[in-house]
């Protein structure tokens, strides 16, 4: 994989050019691109800033971000060809910082679960996941050093699980989702893939301007609670090994972990995600069922002409459960500084047809939490851990997640001295 | 002005085909229009359905909100000609409900500050107000009988005010704001203007498939608290003198009325509007200020210069502040049904050159609580008053301010009986 952090140095020594690290890219492109199909569009002449933070980095946006030089497709035929106007906020930011947005990424239609036509470059015949599946691959073939990706059930931790790279949910509201396809605006998050923690950091610390997002206070080892949430249906072996794996080597270098478990409200609030996802996209996918439901992907158009039956009172309840959960989210910090969990059921299932399950994700995408996917080396299949810290806690949470990595890591090495 | 109720009412009975009320509604605006400037664009050959509750009834959509039949300006030259590929929400939602969505109405630029060129029907010679300019103006006019503005300060609320008209800002995420250019996600608000009360709450009552907001119950006299924030500068004595005929016709009729006072909270959350704005702001203009500077509107250029120095730690303390006070806000309903308080600091103000002041509007629109201008009759320019009631009772609010409308036109034709 191309690391973020790595080929910034290698441009500030002078070793690369902004416009050597892009071609790099693109050659990397040009190579595992054709197996993948990670790509919905690709700038052909790009421009290459020389200056800025992150200048020759180049980065792919899921195609339900507006973009105004690449056409933005929504994953759909409704919308072919169209050209926003304008940049995403997330992207102009970018831009601002040196990067290059060099293509967009494959998404399922408008973010929902009808798979793309990407596939797992670390696990052939498997789905990378959905809906963020051309920037969870491109990452983890080692085309892109960063991409954009959106969350609305588990849409970024999943995919970064299945495909082995580092996915960040950030706290709700930290990225703007200004200029992206809207799906539930309660739920939807901007969030990034990278090849490792640091690159995340350093990355969302430029976009929102928040430094302290990227500093690490060394040696420090958190207070870890390992949640497997009862709620959900049991989760694979493999899921619960790579679980099991994680806690095993962040203890071993020195993080205190216990086993959480969640007060009932949360379990409401899992319940609660479909409701509101369900009545908001209704709304929010309007125009498009209106007026081209027949063009409409079929899991969609199905999800969709069942969803039309939530009420306004269900949503209305389902909205009082998600505040009163979001209210008492960060008493689930009280003794630990971050959650382990898992970021999906186990590896990626097999075939095409399916992006996965987000049972994993759904409740902690309601709450609003910043979540992390690590991956857990190994063999076989890609597995991760998910780390979750309080909503606004992200630098918490990517420090945390920094010290699981580097945990993992010494782990494969043997046992931390 | 045109009730949109009697229009509705005369197409039932087959007095008005829809098409009849269509061209009325054109007439109108032909008449009209030249001399008060309302309209970005027009529809020149509209579609009229011949069914649904809302078939026969042309609707204003302020130019900041997406349509996919007619272009979406911004008020700004940046968006010269640009057609977004659908329809906002709340649009699609009026054309299956049989709506016309007729034209474009003015907006000021990205709806901030910068005049639009439209003229206040019912104050020669005075702003309209903003954003909302050509919404309030072409219900003024006798134009439109509904029309969609959008709110981030007092851009409902407030052309409603000077203007003469109802305006309904309801509580936030009511009505979804996706396919509306965003200034601030945080305060974002779409809201509508009618001729009276019992116009917009069929209206909204529609448009959020909600029949509870358009039930009154006969009689029903509410608890009002006559509130005049402390923390705004002195109101004009004609806005003053227009709260106290509300009250007094209010009190007439049989309302409770007290004086209510604002815990300091709100003080505090008035205050921390215009980071959460400012901050909001900067980030969702992003491209254009970063493409397309040079092209802003003055105000609003000059406003994201020195908007670009709030720091991610105010708006995080701006936040803090508003997630407190908007917690605290049912408690100002403890012992009162709905507020009562002043849409603007008085009548409009002479001149083209601003759109008044949004002070009595900014705590409001923060805390997302449903807000509605009535207007107080009276001889000389237009005034109003504003009925405000808790989070999600938006049933409530219309139905204290259609008693309160009902009084002030009783009290008109002398003391009720």
């Amino acid at each position: 994989m191309l690391s973020l952090l790595a080929l910034c140095a290698r441009i500030a020594s002078g070793a690369l050019t902004p416009e050597d690290a892009i071609a790099l890219v693109r050659d990397a492109i040009a190579e595992c691109e054709p197996a993948v199909g990670a790509f919905a569009s690709l700038d052909p002449s790009p421009v290459v800033p020389r200056l800025g933070p992150l200048a020759g980095i180049a980065v792919g946006v899921k195609d339900v971000i507006d973009t105004a030089h690449l056409p933005t497709g929504m994953g759909s035929s409704i919308y072919d060809g169209w050209h926003p106007r304008a940049d995403a906020p997330a992207v102009a930011r970018l831009r601002a910082l040196g990067a290059v947005p060099l293509g967009k990424t494959a998404t399922t239609a408008f973010a929902f679960l009808d798979p793309a036509a990407t596939r797992n470059p670390r696990a052939p015949g498997h789905t990378p996941g959905g809906s963020s599946a051309g920037s969870a691959a491109a990452v983890a073939a080692g085309m892109l050093p960063l991409a954009l990706g959106t969350q609305t059930g588990g849409s970024v931790i999943r995919p970064a699980a299945y495909c082995g790279v580092v996915g960040v949910k950030p706290s709700f509201g930290l990225l703007p989702t200004v200029g992206m396809k809207c799906f539930s605006w309660t739920l939807d998050t901007l969030g990034l893939f990278t090849a490792g923690v640091a690159d995340a950091a350093y990355a969302l610390a430029l976009m929102t301007g928040r430094p302290d997002l990227d500093r690490v206070a060394a040696g420090h080892a958190p207070r870890i609670g390992v949640v497997v949430p009862p709620f959900c249906d049991a989760p694979e072996p493999e899921g619960m090994a790579a679980l099991r794996r994680a806690a095993a080597a962040a203890e071993g270098a020195g993080a205190i972990v216990s086993d959480l478990d969640l007060p009932n409200v949360f379990a409401e609030a899992f319940a609660a995600h479909g409701a509101i996802q369900d009545f908001e996209g209704v709304q929010a996918l309007r125009w498009e069922y209106d007026s081209h439901r027949g063009a409409l992907a079929p899991m969609l158009r199905a999800h969709l002409d069942a969803a039309r039956s939530v009420t306004p009172p269900v949503y209305d309840a389902a909205m009082r459960v998600a505040r009163e959960a979001r209210g008492r989210s960060s008493s689930l910090f009280d003794d630990v500084d971050v959650i382990l969990t898992l970021p999906a059921t186990g590896p990626a299932p097999a075939g095409y047809g399916s992006t996965g399950d987000s049972r994993f994700n759904r409740l902690w995408t309601l709450l609003g939490v910043p979540c992390i996917t690590i991956p857990v080396p190994g063999a076989g299949l890609p597995l991760g851990v998910q780390v979750i810290a309080g909503i606004g806690m992200d630098g918490a949470a990517l420090q945390a997640a920094r010290f699981v990595e580097t945990a993992l890591t010494a782990h494969l090495d043997g046992p931390p001295g």
